[in-house]
């Protein structure tokens, strides 16, 4: 049986493993499609500008269908989660900036802690990060 | 219905579009998982270098299940078309080496062609990509 996968089942296969960084990218990924949609058109392709590099990445290239390979993820490392949203020969973008608060979680388990209890750290990073209200997760504007 | 997408439709549909680069790719990374095989387990992962930047990168992050993301997939930009593949923790490692023949088959179809005579040519080097005799393709040596 052949059964259609789930946006976070498409990202997680991807990328390999879950992740605390991953679950940030699949949120911010989602709120770039609700803001700007997806309109592969011949005329105007989405860039996708991270402002640190990360798991994250792997999300928009999943969901924004933006790759690495294509050159329309681009990262200029500036240890900073700010994600900037652009259709090319177009004015329209968005930028989204996670908030501090959301950053504290995406720190590695502490490594004196037995394999179970990493494993729920990392749950409960990952079930803060996507079940956080929007306004305390990240500010998006239109640029 | 929902089919289960071949490998060629898997790395189409997420890089985005077919091109002579992309299909380089997808051959290399099929040689590769013939010759070491996929095999994610907790304590070796497959690492790609690539010495040059192509399109050809995003079949590897779909065959191979190294992403940019998670920092398995790494560029050394040599402009050479040669890629490497190894397990982390092991000595066992993969090099191939497109021959130079090839590489004319990935420029660009001239401007001054029409859009279709561009389509023809660009298939007509995606056939050369995929079916051309595998001594004559690349050079693969364990390492």
């Amino acid at each position: 049986m052949c059964v259609e996968k789930t946006p976070w089942e498409q990202v997680i296969d991807f990328h390999g493993h879950t992740c605390p960084e991953i679950s940030l990218g699949y949120r911010v990924a989602q709120i770039a499609i609700r803001e700007l949609g997806i309109r592969p058109t011949a005329d105007s392709e989405l860039i996708v500008t991270a402002y640190t590099h990360s798991c994250a990445l792997d999300a928009f290239q999943v969901l924004n269908h933006v790759t690495y390979g294509r050159g329309n993820l681009i990262v200029h490392e500036k240890k900073s989660h700010v994600y900037h949203f652009q259709y090319s020969g177009t004015s329209e973008g968005l930028q989204i900036s996670i908030e501090a608060q959301m950053l504290e979680h995406l720190s590695g388990a502490d490594d004196q802690l037995t394999r179970r209890e990493k494993q729920n750290k990392t749950l409960e990073a990952i079930q803060f990060i996507l079940g956080t209200e929007e306004t305390l997760f990240c500010t998006s504007q239109k640029v």
